[in-house]
């Protein structure tokens, strides 16, 4: 769906960081890095049992070393140089083959592979270790996440749909949500309506309810049926065009406590002070300080962790925002805010999230403007 | 879903096999693993910034080690010693409380870990080499493999139900297929019956359309309308407590070429024949080279590099249907059937799935018996 230029310029943007850093070659094996580079994108992911390489040179195109049942796929892309074996092979799972091709390519120059934060190491630690026994492969001074962490205008472009679906997906809860309705049909519903809305799936979905809010923001859904006062949130990753849209919504069932009406205003204070800390030349730590001022009065953190994350071909990629990232914000920086507080004193927590891209002078709203009080459903 | 006494089944169960193996721990990172021994089920995995822990001592219950944004859900299952911190933690996202509770559980004795096929390392390689510096960790020997590849009866039972709901699914699927339908208009509404049907989610849907097939059978769906005389090819992935099916319906816009109708009477051939030695003791290359010789006259292989495969928590795992696979077959295993054929002469494919539980004398059959023939869909 992206024309061939737009990894052409992904390419480069890598290369000229990897000539910088001395790279002669990056092996990259994770979904997420591959697709930014060629635009291979399939949810056969979700099978574990194939491992996929990718081999950037220094210049010129990507080569791909994949299963065999990947080549038709993988054709389609601006990779040129397919090499493919056939998997699973329990005696050289493409081992030998992604060695060869690092040699060819990188002579005795310097490899490269993610190896920090948000980085896996998505093949079999005992492939790993006959890889590393053939060549010296060092981390790539994060390349990949620098590169990934600003977005082109089409990135920006696709995660702006993502969130247009699930901002409609929303508008429409309350057609799907109401006293009575349990959890998990709520869930089921929901994902419905952003298919509907024109997600291509929905490959994320957690929430909860409680008068006084949710325990958690990562539970699967229950059978407990909504009842009159709870507090529902929804948080929903929805995939359009292969990018992510990440951001939640609260609603009442009837009339909510003042507590839990409380925590929503200050939740929406918090999201305020954040977008006023949110531009270039700021540091992620600013954007954290901003919200936590608001959220525990400067306490620091809480067990979410942090206040918000970058955003794009995964459901959370790049930077944080907590005290401890001093990553400078830059225009085409895609980002969550997601502020939490306590809610009656600690008995449950309230979240809220909002998608933006970092724009030359602030920032623009990715996801629709929040609702100013909390949408109530019917009893 | 399940009571604790399945969970504790299945730690007994592993930590017999710790204990022939000479394990005083073992240390995983993965989202199925952790899920067999526990039952902690989130869709946060999609999130990769954290890693988790998961360390299984030779006795006793497992001790999680994990962000504390996941204690209130661990809180829910069996574990009762989670260790948090707060995640992410740039200078020491959980390694050291790692190292720490490892060096506690394990003593000086050996510390294993997945790295055989299909298993990954799902937190970033520069914490595994700080791990790696600490403890010495090595494979596992496959224990959890070994271990999942054998279903209870209430893992049984929960692959059942979400092959139930996409048979239900594929059964409707002439509701919302015709000629003129765009292909990425069908996967959308697809999804939406799955749901309808149960799904709790729907975390694969691949497919292809075309009168001699298709080119791969892991494309997502572009927006080419289904033109008369195609065949569609449906394979979907349904996730219903935590459980997956993985099976595909081949479908007919009108009348198909005579080519792609033999090419259906063979895949059902070819299953019939992987049916037949689908039984404890023959091994799964017997069950490959049953159907290998029903699709290729006995060429040993072809694109999508196996027949089938084992299933579960994950959409593959466990043993695959391919010559080099001696997997003896057991009662309790359960398994997909996945034969394909080159269509006209190669200028495509088709391929059907079904899947199956091993028991002591055959096979049960998980999803619904497919069409004897070729199902239509309206022009």
């Amino acid at each position: 769906m992206f024309p061939p230029k737009e990894f052409l310029t992904r390419i480069a943007g890598v290369q000229s960081r990897m000539q910088a850093g001395g790279f002669a070659a990056l092996l990259l094996t994770q979904d997420a890095d591959i697709r930014y580079l060629t635009g291979f994108l399939t949810r056969f992911w979700e099978s574990p049992t194939r491992p996929w390489y990718l081999v950037l040179p220094a210049q010129g195109l990507p080569i791909a070393v994949i299963p065999s049942i990947g080549a038709a796929l993988m054709g389609q892309s601006i990779v040129q140089d397919i090499r493919t074996w056939s998997a699973p092979d329990y005696h050289d799972d493409g081992v030998s083959l992604v060695i060869e091709t690092l040699r060819e390519v990188a002579g005795s120059g310097k490899i490269g592979t993610p190896h920090g934060i948000e980085s896996h190491l998505r093949m079999p630690l005992a492939d790993w270790a006959r890889l590393s026994d053939a060549l010296e492969i060092v981390g790539d001074d994060a390349i990949l996440r620098a590169a990934r962490m600003i977005k082109t205008p089409a990135e920006i472009d696709a995660i702006r749909a993502a969130c247009a679906v699930a901002g409609r997906a929303f508008e429409r809860a309350p057609e799907i949500a109401k006293a009575g309705t349990p959890l998990s049909e709520v869930f089921r519903q929901f994902q419905i309506l952003c298919l509907q809305e024109g997600a291509d799936w929905v490959p994320y979905l957690a929430g909860g309810a409680g008068a006084d809010g949710y325990a958690d923001v990562i539970s699967p859904a229950n059978d407990t049926p909504l009842s009159q006062g709870d507090i529902l949130m929804l948080d929903t990753g929805v995939i359009k065009n292969g990018y992510f849209s990440d951001f939640d919504r609260n609603f009442a069932v009837g009339a909510p406590k003042a507590d839990a009406e409380r925590a929503y205003e200050t939740l929406l204070n918090a999201m305020q002070a954040g977008e006023a800390a949110l531009k270039p030349g700021n540091t992620a730590a600013d954007v954290f300080h901003a919200m936590d001022r608001i959220c525990t009065g400067g306490a620091g953190g809480q067990s979410a962790g942090r206040l918000g994350h970058g955003l794009g071909l995964q459901l959370t990629e790049g930077l944080s925002f907590i005290a401890g990232d001093h990553t400078v914000l830059e225009a085409g920086m895609v980002i969550t805010l997601e502020p939490g507080v306590s809610v009656s004193g600690g008995a449950g927590l309230m979240v809220h999230e909002d998608d933006y891209v970092i724009t030359d002078t602030g920032w623009e709203r990715l996801s629709p403007a929040p609702p100013e009080q909390l949408v109530r459903l019917s009893l």
